[in-house]
């Protein structure tokens, strides 16, 4: 969303001096996610990101996204791939801050996806679940179900004045997450954050993922439920059964999906609305007044809860046996 | 700074409709200019800019500083050009604001210039004069003498917030600069806003100059008196006479200065520190609690104010006969 750290043109010529890129001819602060600082740096040797990690994001993780990268580029998925330093490090410094190269990808993300996105993106999440199973490390979730009550706990005292009731439903559907939520799916590398905003197209295919920051090791099937609430929605928040049953399918013709993963779907739905609610009242409910930051309504969020509550099958979700 | 008004996919598409420039492969916000929102727009054919402009820029005002640019930039001056639609105009709406699609240029801006840095912005600047000769429409500058009361008015009460003795001190500049304000002039197009930020170097030399959504018609020497300002002064706010002759004579090599613009020198630089002291005088105080907009500070250009009063000669200010 904004550049937070400055690069002068003395940070980046001692920053470059470590890589084989060629004079610079252009760096340009981008609004691209909202936890680093992102610029797009055109060198001789071409355009790249070049990424100063903010807070938000714990240093000690970096090797884990970078590597990661590293590991999908190498095996066909189309995502930033780090560029390494001529001491064969990708990771340096600027400012204080730890900082990075990555490939720059072409394409343009879908603000209102269409059916054909959705089958394009889920074929996408497939194979990035088939490519991550042979990545070496692992990174737990931070933002998963034992991580929810600590959430409600910041927003508890305020989460009514964003809307009526808020409170009792996350208050009762924490029981119900905790209660049935599965223990024993197959795991792997999860992006965990597969919104439209990260995945860019050129025409109806994919070209690219990207923001790998929140990706972890999780229920494969829980990644899908993720893009299922993000991108099977109408913007009225009707859920979209066409969109998802050509998610779900196409997914499935990249990985089958085994018989407890699609009983798991509509609880693995609702943890994903619940996680994605709980983090945009936090951040909703501590914006600074008058901030330039415009936080995501969790609402929208709430609203996909009280939507899939009431789902009993993964048929109701749009999966085709 | 940031990027206020969001371009969708489907908005793109339809307003790159009307222009012969290919698929879009890239569409990415930059952190550039603080008045419009500003995309990095990669087509089929190559980079560009794309503007959408915000309220703080009079839309009346567009086709002039459009005009301005494709003047300046076929007479070698590189800077911006406007991308002209199929049927002609450079000027079309995205999402109820005004926006067009300019060239993206090389080169990156300094922060800390040095004096090489200096004579290349003088000799710029020189040649910016020389080329805006002829450019047939010509707007009049909202921000010069007859404005700063206005704006003086708007902090009044709460200057000496900022500095103790900071009303004084501008009320007095005022009444001196009124009285001595020089009004015959060599006038033509300025572009009133050519700091380090707009300035893009590769290596050494210039390489393009941007942002001219200032650009209006007043004295020549007015403009250089605000690079003086803007480019000689050292971080700790002392004036850098090297850097300074540095500008002026190679200035004075593209477009020779006449004895009444080098004598008006000094109230010139005076009424330029007062112009910017003011405006972020204004933009400090009335920045919102909490934004993530960092307003720039008032103090570095009072600073300048109280050093510039006390000059009486061009001399002083590194001008060699």
């Amino acid at each position: 969303m904004a550049v937070y750290t400055e690069v002068t043109d003395a940070d980046l010529a001692a920053f470059l001096a470590d890589y084989d890129l060629g004079p610079v001819l252009a760096l340009k602060g981008i609004a691209e996610g909202v936890e680093n600082s992102n610029y797009l740096l055109h060198t001789e040797v071409g355009y790249f990101i070049l990424t100063l990690y903010e807070k938000r994001v714990e240093e000690k993780n970096l090797p884990f996204f970078l590597g990661l990268m590293e590991h999908l580029s190498a095996r066909g998925i189309v995502c930033p791939q780090p560029v390494r330093m001529r001491s064969g490090g990708a990771l340096g410094r600027i400012n204080g801050r730890p900082a990075a190269i990555v490939t720059f990808l072409e394409g343009v993300s879908r603000s209102h996806p269409d059916t054909k996105s959705c089958a394009s993106v889920g074929e996408a999440l497939g194979r990035l679940h088939l490519a991550g199973a042979d990545f070496a490390s692992s990174r737990a979730n931070a933002l998963s179900v034992d991580a929810w009550p600590h959430l409600f706990a910041e927003v508890f005292a305020r989460a009514d004045t964003v809307k009526p009731g808020t409170k009792a439903l996350i208050a009762d559907e924490l029981e119900a997450l905790a209660r049935a939520w599965p223990r024993s799916l197959p795991r792997g590398i999860i992006h965990a954050d597969l919104f439209p905003d990260n995945v860019l197209f050129l025409g109806d295919r994919v070209s690219g993922l990207i923001d790998f920051y929140f990706a972890c090791t999780d229920d494969l099937a829980y990644d899908l439920a993720i893009c299922l609430n993000a991108w099977c929605f109408e913007p009225d928040l009707a859920f979209a059964a066409d969109k998802a049953r050509a998610l779900l399918s196409s997914y499935g013709r990249a990985r089958a999906l085994r018989p407890e993963e699609v009983a798991a779907l509509p609880i693995l739905a609702r943890g994903a609305a619940m996680r994605f609610a709980l983090t945009r009242l936090v951040d909703w409910l501590n914006v600074p007044p008058g901030a330039l930051v415009h936080p995501k309504d969790p609402c929208e969020y709430l609203e996909r809860l009280r939507f899939l509550r009431n789902v009993r099958d993964a048929r109701e979700l749009g999966f085709e046996p």
